[in-house]
């Protein structure tokens, strides 16, 4: 499968079968540690069609192991409850029905109870796989797949769980808020990339997506791109200069939402008089202004680098120039749950802060999606949405690679997308 | 108040009294007692707009007495919490801003848990005031009317929680569906009255809302009723005899409804070839052909009338007519939580369905509402609404009485609504 | 048929009949004359789902004469145009297919150029029946209703373009105003009436609507009501007090009105700040403060009544005090498109604007509709929607009486409506 | 001013200048004449929010010179109308204020009369200008633009009335059809192109817009494109085989599309039972299974490539094969407003249909938009839209050329857009 089709083994096949079910263990375990301060109602509601319940994504996950590894390896396969099939089912048309998406909320059962008991059966299932050798290496590739899934909702559990948190008022606290140093003004300095040929897209070992390949070539003229993510300091300086009232700075389309929506403001943003409040998991806070800007929609990252007479990388820029780059960062295993303040000296890439690209989600020249359900995973998204790289502070360290292409609607502001600035080097 | 100035005290003050604590404590038990077979889960999900999650009634019923009584009669009083007098006010805009009613849904905090916390302490705070004689006769009024409320939102948990186990594919259980008789198919009878003056409106001892006086003469011409509400076995006929097909038949803003909506039968019918298949508190099951029907709109009771050559009573016959008739009936004591079926010689005017009539809800002659919050109660509503009367399977016995007049927007069909036939007396 | 079972012939049928003739003759050409400012353009566009253009109109006036009378009277009955019965037919199901109501406005052909050309074939049409006496009885009465149709249509011509025009930034003039007197601030003055049985509904000589009868008794306690409608001067001074702003005086759906349409004022008031100015026929105008109001929606006359601690009048109510007053007053003949400024000592229940009445439109008690097509031309509305009475500066004076029901939705604005005010009498 | 960047003068100043003037002249001519068959009414009416009435496209693109040219040229500048600018001004928030585009079709006045008049006005003060000299390269190049940019509508006028003819059931005929040759089966055949770097973006004399340029090098992998446009017949097997009604082979927002509007077949086919029923300009009419596909949008273009097992050309592809290729083509000089049946042999790139690409609109690397007003030409709607190439039977042929950007968004379906197949050379 093509997912994983650079996933070349160097190790012995059995230490990485072991390496495997540890993965799958802990990654598992992570999902239920996320939901620990959560009540049954907080994993219950759906507070926007493009947001899932916390259980539906409990669940969600679970069926993608027992649908795409026990049914298929299973001899005496049978589902833990015959409907789970089409409640859980995301958009996989292979498949089958899918209960309708905006209807995810209605699902007051199973309860969280029965959530984490499927959880628990499906856990215990592939581990007797494991355990009886009965996982081929199709299905291992599909259990990587799975578990990498499984991260990706993690965040989704987390920055879906902060938008419903934020439709109630009495503003409920998640975990509270750690002690942050204040950071300080990381000066901003550009990264210089001559014109030339570069290669794009994963062709390392180890798992990625299908969408991060193939491998292949593109021809970048001469670029510059910064060194770090814009500060919540610049971005209010856009908004103090009027940003949110000039048109002239904005894509039509991001117009015009700023108009229907109301826009003035980052979302989560309670106020920016003197600081800057907002909300987080920690409750209402105030911003320090030297962490990384945090959700913004494309069209805002947009208008604020077209403020600053700049414009965003594509994500071919981005993935040139971040290659070399450290992995370091401030990611979901911190339990930080927020962006961190820069500090000086830093060259920041991953963590923090998804970054918006300038470049719509496409195919790479040479890619096809992979035959049956699992190829629906990705492909048939290539249309509308716009790539983010990087990863963010709800991420996790594990998942995140210079090809990785996250994508969102250019209006999403729910998740923490952030800016980086580039511009042509003339 | 004139909510209950017709609640003239035949008993002396203090047995008074003390009956009104019994029915306080009663009442509210009966609130915790219909939320024991739900999770967390199902009393925080709002299903549509229209609807209110379990728990924010549980906790607004609460409210109601904090807000209409301790926080008028304790010197000490703090509230229980500073946001709920926002966040659990429905519509009072005399006491303050309200939370928007289609997020509802959002609140998972506070959790149900808070809620039943809350509840008790508001009992317990109620019964010190009993205890220590601080209610004097209008707090013992606005007691009286929130003891009322409450039972009036028993019945809207039952009806709004019907309505989201029903988006549940799994179609859970309420309680388990009672073995019922199947009945017979009562013939329907015609009951004459002749033209006249006649007295409408609350006009005995006890207590009535404000709506329902001041009493006062209509002139009727004469009329003829049926002795009982119309049967699934005759719904089915219209049905079979194209009635959703029959745009003559409709009012135009009900034919409207039948395209828009794509209305083929009543709400939570399944199907209807060979036999009904409805989803009930007991789930999905078969409904017998001699049982009123139920869930229909005002459009689809009005075609029907049309299509049997008769039409709705107006509010003031059927007050008339069910004046001497006995209150016997089917109601949420029971705990069937569903029609049943009609036994030969019945006339049935109270219990298992509410009649829609001909009657938009307006204010009778003379009526005023109340000064303060307390007159946005029933006044405000005067528009738009249709009355029904007669009580269902899901409103309390000791709540209703012939001159309860209950209301709702013409095309509402989750409540428990169904059909009395009227005809002129030619 | 029922619409005219009251139209006993005191003369004599042959001059009847001619009468007939002139009247159909001066009212279709009344039709035309109001077209006559207005360009192919104008009478083509449709400025609201509510509201139809004027060519549609001229057509489907037309279409009433030849589907009702042409297509049952002529043997050789040969439609102007096959599709025409389908394109202008209104809401006769029992007809057949209508095109859809929101979509008259895209029907750039037929030209108006066509329209009319089809106006003066069913007018040729409709003449020779009455020279070579082809009309009975029956026909006769058809023809009647087509008439007073069309004086309906000819109303909403106006009212329907006076919407159109407003949505121009270029405020077109349909006829220059005419220099209006200022009047005085004529004093309201209350006229009472004792409780008793009155008779309600149409019984005299001459045309009504079915929905006007049977004539039937009412009981109604003793009220008073304003001897004129309420005046720009007293409207003005609710909206300084903050009528708009005080959730306290409206219906709650009225109250979700004023929010959700941001209303700020009565509809096409443009500024009232030193004085008001307003869109009218004859473009932007400063209003008298002494005419009449105009352009508010049932829930505004309900706030504003309650505001002035009254109540608005049922529509009974209303019936009986004009029933003795005089007819005269300000009508389309004047061909002034505008309220006019009262005079003291007037006591108007007639012309300048409709009056809101706080009855909803339902069935008068023995209503039963015609048979047929015919049937449906009220009956189907009696739901949802409130009855207005007295006829407007938009109203033919010989179309009105003292027992007319105009009815609209309680948010229609674009009507000539306006307010009197009533009380009960104590 | 970059969209013109490239117009390099190989003419004489003078011959070049009186080109332009004829060029201005003949193309306001054409834009005349296409409404030659056009009544007020069909002039003014708007089918949807993306169309534009035909009246207000004639007023738009002269209020394009009047702003652009005679405001900055004419020392005495006056407007013809000084509610125009507003009234006329498309999506320049530069220039100031913009009458609601969903409300162009409430603009009955001014009448298409005075528009014409307007039209000429600009005309003569236009030739005026060149008579006297007064134009300096700036204002030429301005001109230029302008001519282009009434090309564009001239397209826009023809697709946006096909549009509201088609809302329309008496089908009106634009001008009758003209007698097609049915054409024969051309085969299809693949042109193949090396990988390799590939100059893109407009280098040569003659006019550009500004987001054809810069020209700039892409690598490309090598590629095999289809030697001709998909006909109706190739499509139809699409239909036959499902294709509506399998969800694997369309895009997750394609497929919300064809579920949420109920596609099962392009825009304006009315059946295809025994063969293909359509509307066209010549009225209702049997295609020719030989012509190219059209009037679908993107998410039809690319489920029609993937049950093809192919898929779109990204427009750089499109580019580099079509640069060598024959311009000849069915332009809007044809009149015959409809594509034209394939003859064997052909290659065509140009005329027909506009062919999706899978290229989503972004600029090119260095773009920078002009600064003032006409940066709002192209770049800011760089943003949620699918590139299109080639022209259709609604362009001219002065218009087109290879490196040509048009662009829409992917679920339009009301341009003459057609498919074009690709594929990779493996």
């Amino acid at each position: 499968m093509s997912m994983t089709s650079n996933r070349v083994a160097n190790k012995s096949s059995g230490s990485r079968t072991k390496d495997l079910l540890e993965r799958f263990q802990t990654v598992r375990q992570f999902s239920n540690f996320l939901c620990e301060p959560l009540s049954p109602e907080d994993c219950t509601v759906q507070s926007m069609t493009e947001a899932s319940p916390t259980k539906w994504q409990l669940a969600h996950t679970s069926w993608f192991f027992e649908t795409f590894i026990l049914e298929v390896v299973q001899p005496d396969f049978r589902p833990f409850h015959p409907q789970f099939r089409t409640l859980f089912n995301s958009y996989y048309n292979t498949v089958g029905d899918q209960h309708p998406r905006p209807g995810r909320g209605f699902l007051t059962r199973p309860t969280l109870e029965t959530v984490l008991e499927y959880r628990a059966h499906i856990d215990r299932a592939i581990e007797n796989l494991f355990r009886n050798d009965r996982l081929d290496a199709s299905s291992l590739e599909v259990l990587e797949l799975g578990i990498q899934h499984e991260q990706q909702h993690q965040e989704l559990i987390l920055t879906d769980l902060k938008h419903l948190f934020f439709m109630n008022p009495l503003r409920p606290v998640y975990r509270e808020a750690q002690k942050l140093g204040s950071g300080d003004a990381t000066p901003l300095d550009w990264i210089s990339f001559e014109e030339g040929l570069y290669k794009i897209g994963h062709h390392e070992d180890g798992f990625a997506f299908d969408n991060e390949g193939p491998l292949h070539k593109v021809f970048l003229p001469s670029f510059k791109i910064a060194n770090r993510p814009v500060l919540v300091r610049e971005y209010l300086e856009f908004i103090r200069d009027g940003g949110y009232q000039t048109p002239e700075l904005w894509l039509a389309d991001g117009w015009a939402a700023v108009q229907n929506e109301g826009w003035e403001k980052p979302l989560y943003w309670l106020s920016d008089d003197e600081e800057v409040r907002a909300f987080t998991f920690g409750g209402e806070r105030t911003l320090s202004l030297n962490e990384p800007m945090c959700h913004v929609s494309y069209y805002e990252a947009d208008a604020f680098a077209t403020w600053a007479g700049c414009r965003l990388p594509t994500e071919q820029e981005w993935e040139v120039a971040a290659q070399g780059e450290s992995k370091e960062g401030n990611f979901v295993e911190n339990q930080i749950f927020h962006p961190s303040p820069m500090i000086s000296g830093q060259t920041k890439f991953f963590g923090d802060v998804w970054e918006w690209t300038r470049s719509p989600y496409m195919p790479y020249p040479g890619f096809k999606p992979a035959q049956g359900a699992l190829g629906e995973y990705n492909g048939k998204f290539m249309c509308n949405q716009i790539v983010l790289r990087g990863g963010s502070c709800a991420t996790s360290e594990s998942h995140i690679r210079s090809t990785y292409r996250n994508f969102f609607f250019p209006n999403a502001r729910w998740q923490f997308s952030g800016i980086r600035l580039a511009k042509d080097n003339l």
